[in-house]
């Protein structure tokens, strides 16, 4: 059922040792009531190459390195996901804070934690049943959050208006994402649910349309032009799927991930425009909202956008936005913290997609807690909030010039060329794979990128994510890496890939 | 594609308003790209009655009297979820601490905090990236974690052995449960993937059938033989499906929920024996496990009696079992924390199975932490030991004397029977419902449990759940109440529960 047009490799190793692996399975493990023959084919369709075979590499490595087995390096670099405190990212005080009295509310009396914190948790732990983090939370997520989270996102986006009802916490954006997904897949065979997805993309995309058996469709970002999301292509893109599927959906990452570019208001007036017109739902991940570093370049909200196109836009258009306590500068993933806001959706699919969410009872009641400190910091009058602006200051600093950095050693590196880092926390360089390498990877029934994202973690101990488990176009090659290390040692690691890049050109000139 | 045997009546009033729903969705909402007529069909087909029509009564009638409005009662008394902190249970101080010192480090050095508490947060830091909690952890979940459950399962089962690999770390029990459903479900036409549950069942169970589009097989429990499982039963039930479907699973609750029996180890064995001769896959839900009330009756786990049955079963048959941080005695339903057993899986399964927990990155890392000390509490020589003795016992016991006086004071109320609740956390009395009362339910196009517990909210404000969001045999009725309320006003429940029955038997008559 999955159709991917061609152009879009997956990553091909994988593909390659699955069909292998069947074989084998069909010989052993026949005798299994669940094998790799009669599972779930659209589970097994899933891929995710930010926890990918590379990753599952670096993890023996380390163990080899424990061992004590010689390396030309001593320790692994994890550079293949958004993970800012596994790379030395302090937490944000007021948060933590919060989260210790909601947890054991005899805190309270110990004068250590400044009065907005232990107001905020008093707050929060009165919406709580039993006044206890340890109970449910309505499903939608406790009220008192949805409502910091409407009055963050009307300030945010100057006043558009933001009804609470709409405002979902989740387990996480990928959480919210998988859940409007969900609701939109429908019909058999060309009329079966079409999703666009941007090229490259962020493999969660990938991996739920395969799940539930949708039909992905690409539309290229255009990596000449800073990874801009070009109308025509969108266009071309559409056209083309309405042959093999019913396209309802439109998914758009901004900042972008992995590519890191920010939207232009004008763009996304345009990406609006076209859902307008061919009736596609919205899905706008916006989880690095706050990350924006180049100068000129600014956060718009698609919903904000589409307030501002009028009424006509406004009442009409469905749009899911998503957000999430793990990237900004708060980076607390390990909460699974995100909300989204729903707009213009049929009253009678929020009753379908609110029964939905009750069978899994509530989101994450520490992370929702989490989630509303990253939408509702300390105010300027309150008594933690110069302590915050200057830990909210150091780290989107230090990822800005951290963004500079990549981009400026990167194209240094012959081979390689890498856009501007506008935006979110990674980045995405083109790199030059010369054909004998090309071969040696076909060789080992590797993609390109792959084989050379292997060699540079066997050598160097750098942990990337080859461009393929993205998308890329067909015969150009990238990869992924964040830029989350400490500045120090983000220069060693930036110095590190040259010297293995030119290496690795010598080697297969 | 979802097939129900017939006798297991689903909520017919969820059934009837949707129908009705359809309609107005054409005429009012076929301009939406996502409307009720377009959604995705197996979305739709979703039911969960622990929070759906009722609850959302029960929050209206929550508003109505802050607003003033008079009622026979002066609050909404929510008995239809196990949900034991809402219902005023204190957590476990030593859980809080070691969550607490996670969350906020800086407490290591207050002395309120014992030194068993800052050595198991030490002790779990150090497993996390950064030391910090807000890092993804591994998506197995945290390896220190993982040790102390296989610990915990290989003491609780007297010595068989665990291997902590096999150990997956979740976000509660259902996630677990959803997993390991998506993993099992393929084919199509009466090839599509059968899978067994009791009826009455958790409703979790067949929403997620009905979201995968798998087949629910129902099989019988005999709530003429305190609602336990029989052997006869399950025979038929499978020897039914076959004809319409391809049974691979068989998911067992135990402790039941939402009946309360305690299954025996004869039964438990029976069961392994059925799936083994049949090729089954056992799912058992054992998250009641520490909820054991009846003397007489003990927990026995299925992978203990797997081991004791012998090598040919115990390296044969595929088991997945489940446990969960929001039952028990700590209750900690907010942090959404679980985990899974699952052993003699397909090697290349388990390839697949990680790769499908690695795109929702991981599960909550403070509700792994409250797992943690679930499965891990004070030991005799530890510093905590004795309040967390005191603490667990007074929960237990008052769980006890509370499941003896609800089937007390139940059986003594005329037309309604009530089985020994041997464990978990619920009633589910058969209620007698007079003809003239069907009619009037079939007049409002409800179910006549659904009915009567509308009728029961109305009247009292005390909110359970209808059986027929459960499963029942044809022609019979029930409804489930939790017995967390504190003792003294759990009493006031019950004789309202009384008074409201008997006028509802004489209104009816």
């Amino acid at each position: 059922r999955l159709c991917r047009q061609s152009g879009s490799t997956g990553s091909l190793a994988v593909k390659l040792s699955t069909a292998a692996e069947v074989k084998t399975s069909t010989a052993k493990n026949g005798d299994k009531v669940l094998n790799l023959g009669n599972m779930n084919p659209q589970v097994r369709a899933v891929e995710y190459a930010v926890r990918g075979p590379i990753v599952a590499r670096a993890s023996e490595i380390e163990k080899e390195l424990q061992q004590g087995v010689q390396k030309p390096f001593t320790e692994v670099i994890r550079a293949n996901i958004g993970d800012s405190h596994a790379m030395g990212q302090q937490p944000i005080t007021f948060l933590r804070q919060v989260v210790a009295l909601c947890t054991y509310p005899e805190l309270f009396e110990y004068s250590h934690f400044p009065a907005d914190a232990k107001r905020r948790a008093q707050c929060i732990l009165m919406d709580c049943g039993g006044k206890s983090l340890g109970s449910y939370s309505v499903s939608q997520g406790l009220d008192c959050i949805r409502h910091d989270v409407a009055r963050y996102i009307e300030t945010r986006d100057g006043g558009v208006p933001v009804n609470p009802d709409n405002i979902y916490l989740t387990t996480g954006a990928s959480d919210g994402i998988t859940t409007i997904m969900k609701l939109l897949v429908s019909g058999e065979g060309t009329m079966r649910t079409g999703v666009m997805i941007p090229i490259p993309q962020y493999p969660l995309y990938s991996a739920v349309i395969s799940e539930l058996g949708a039909v992905q469709v690409n539309y290229y970002l255009n990596e000449e032009n800073y990874w801009a999301l070009d109308k025509d292509e969108l266009r071309r893109s559409f056209n083309a799927a309405r042959n093999y599927c019913n396209p309802k959906a439109l998914c758009i990452i901004n900042p972008g991930n992995p590519t890191g570019q920010v939207q232009s208001r004008k763009c996304i007036e345009d990406v609006i425009h076209f859902a307008y017109e061919e009736k596609l739902f919205l899905l706008a991940d916006e989880v690095y909202q706050e990350n924006i570093y180049s100068e000129g370049c600014e956060f718009h909200s698609f919903k904000k956008v589409l307030y501002e196109m009028g009424l006509e836009y406004s009442s009409t258009v469905e749009l899911a936005s998503f957000h999430s306590t793990s990237k900004g500068y708060m980076g607390e993933c390990g909460y699974r913290g995100g909300y989204m806001e729903v707009i213009n959706l049929d009253p009678e699919v929020k009753v379908q997609l609110e029964k939905l969410l009750s069978v899994r009872l509530c989101p994450p009641v520490s992370g929702q807690v989490a989630m509303d400190v990253v939408v509702n910091p300390p105010k300027p009058d309150e008594e933690s909030h110069e302590t915050f602006m200057k830990e909210k200051k150091i780290v989107l600093s230090n990822l800005a010039e951290k963004a500079k950095l990549t981009e400026e050693v990167l194209n240094t590196v012959p081979g390689m060329k890498c856009n501007p880092l506008q935006g979110a926390m990674y980045a995405f360089p083109r790199i030059f794979i010369p054909p004998n390498a090309i071969q040696e990877a076909k060789a080992q029934a590797m993609a390109p990128d792959m084989f050379y994202c292997m060699s540079l973690l066997e050598e160097t101990g750098i942990c990337v994510v080859p461009g393929s488990g993205f998308g890329q176009k067909e015969g150009t090659h990238h990869f992924r890496m964040t830029i989350l290390l400490p500045v120090e040692k983000l220069k060693v690691l930036l110095q590190n890939v040259k010297d293995f890049h030119i290496k690795f050109l010598q080697k297969y000139a």
